[in-house]
């Protein structure tokens, strides 16, 4: 097996820098779009079969050293019987208003609200046949609180800002109940053979340090501590510079970096405790190719040489990228080869 | 006069911390609402007598220390021949896609073009009658260029990231043309009668500290050099807690502070020389009035006591802040006066 991605998430010596790019099964690719064109965004997420396409498209064209398993961090939402759609931003029909309603959300086995997903990480697994390693993946319970009160994106989220300035014990019970959900639906893809986990923390952001650390970063905690701990997580909260020293204790073995922050001082904030993750920006892929090579390079000179970085964008993939701009990435990592450990 | 305001911009001691609120004019207020039932956005901003009723709306409920002219950061832009539209969220007609386009950009004299600008704040000093003074306002060069290369508002506004990393030189290029635009825009602003001048950086946060120090910092200190430097200037780039200690050497002498850094570690990081505006969470103000004035009470803590704090949110005031929730941040601010120093 290619288990570069493993040994890099455990700090161990690799021939080369792996990598992967966050929503590599997406609208960048033209046989996404296609699969799309035939299946809107949910029968993808909910059919298996079809799900296990979408993750294997990118790994047919390009030379990636992981897969991940095409899904949404809201889906595990459903098991609190939250309707959602996506246009093709998430909206909740009926968002969280009031304490009363958060003491009454209960959770149904996602097991039997949810089936498809661990079906579908285990077929992506048999498919891929040890070629690379299987990534799952969930939202953070911070993130899912964001969504789950606002009903839809919206800069900075202000209604969960509400509710902890408002009621900070309706949000603590809030992200007790997401974390239980969130350990759940991770250890769920793991039995099923995801060997990584990714926690998407996409609004921490939004918070001060002594409000992540409040309320985000110990409902990761508790996430994280629940797991198995052979099997590596990262965790990834972009926009996040000024909570990289705290991300750094959740327990996670991998930290996502977003673009604003170099590795090399990412790796000095957090004292080699943890790999990194990151973090070409993706909107310097919409550059000539040869410009997608030279920035490529900075991230790996910023990366260094210590064993314990992956190599991937320092967000999601944006769907305006060509496909030439990946192939690039690809090209510049494999010229780097490591220099023996 | 009341001078809380211009004493606190120049770290002089105060009576009590001055207030005003971002976005004070706007539609919190069912007055102001009732205005815009009138007469859409761009005609409040382009007509004097309405720029100035909408700017004096929040000074007959509220004792605040400070008005500021209603406008937008883009309205300079139609010196550029740029053609913009709200609904309510800004739409510019035609981005800006290529470096020919950006070398080909002339501005046309904005006292030609927009000389409503100038007209209203002379209206707002002349009918303020010296009882508070008056902030004028522009848009960042930054900022203005991630608007005219997206055309709209984008999460991360990728296209001025993307432009950065293609042709970096034609990026440079369109920061000192927008940069020449923002002076003549304050210059002109305070000529009418502006006693403070405020830059918005809205979308600094989204770049490194070393493309910051590259693109969005040299063009805001020409703008800061260029103007007179007896009217005190506040620099306020939100979601950039990463970019502080670089953002107070812009030579403004305010930094406004986001939420997400408390002021005393903003303090800290800006060693004295600058003095913070800030910065009570605008979420803070959806809930209850007893919980707005401990909020407030704690941002007014952490603001210490040393000379040099103007009170405000970290962010514009949300449309559905109830009026219950300024009168308390009013009350707040006033419950706490000043030692004499």
């Amino acid at each position: 097996m290619n288990d570069r991605f493993l040994r890099a998430c455990r700090r161990q010596a690799v021939d080369r820098t792996p990598l992967w790019i966050m929503r590599q099964a997406g609208r960048y690719l033209p046989e996404y779009r296609e699969l799309r064109a035939r299946h809107d965004f949910l029968t993808l997420c909910r059919t298996p079969e079809l799900a296990v396409e979408a993750s294997l498209q990118p790994l047919r064209r390009f030379d990636l050293d992981a897969a991940i398993i095409f899904s949404d961090i809201l889906i595990p939402l459903e098991a609190l019987g939250c309707e959602m759609s996506f246009d093709p931003s998430p909206r909740i029909a009926k968002p969280l208003k009031s304490s009363s309603e958060i003491e009454a959300l209960e959770a149904r086995p996602l097991t039997d609200v949810a089936p498809y997903v661990g079906e579908a990480v285990a077929l992506l697994r048999r498919e891929l046949a040890d070629r690379v390693p299987v990534i799952g993946f969930a939202g953070a319970p911070w993130t899912l609180a964001a969504y789950l009160t606002e009903g839809k994106g919206h800069e900075g989220f202000p209604a969960v800002r509400a509710l902890r300035a408002a009621d900070p014990g309706a949000l603590a019970l809030l992200l007790d109940k997401l974390a239980a959900l969130v350990a759940e639906h991770l250890e769920l893809q793991i039995a099923a053979g995801a060997q990584v986990v990714q926690i998407f923390d996409s609004w921490a952001g939004i918070l001060s340090a002594a409000d992540f650390a409040a309320f985000a970063l110990p409902a990761v905690r508790r996430v994280i501590g629940s797991l198995r701990s052979d099997v590596p997580v990262i965790y990834f909260a972009p926009a996040a510079s000024h909570l990289l020293e705290l991300a750094a204790t959740s327990g996670a073995s991998v930290l996502g970096v977003c673009w604003r922050t170099p590795l090399d001082a990412a790796r000095r904030k957090t004292g080699g405790r943890v790999a990194l993750q990151g973090n070409l920006d993706p909107a310097a892929m919409l550059a000539p190719p040869e410009r997608v090579r030279e920035r490529a390079l900075v991230v790996l000179d910023q990366a260094g040489d210590e064993p314990g970085h992956i190599m991937n964008l320092g967000h999601g993939i944006l769907p305006e990228t060509p496909i030439a701009s990946v192939e690039a990435l690809v090209a510049a990592v494999a010229e780097r080869e490591r220099r023996p450990a």
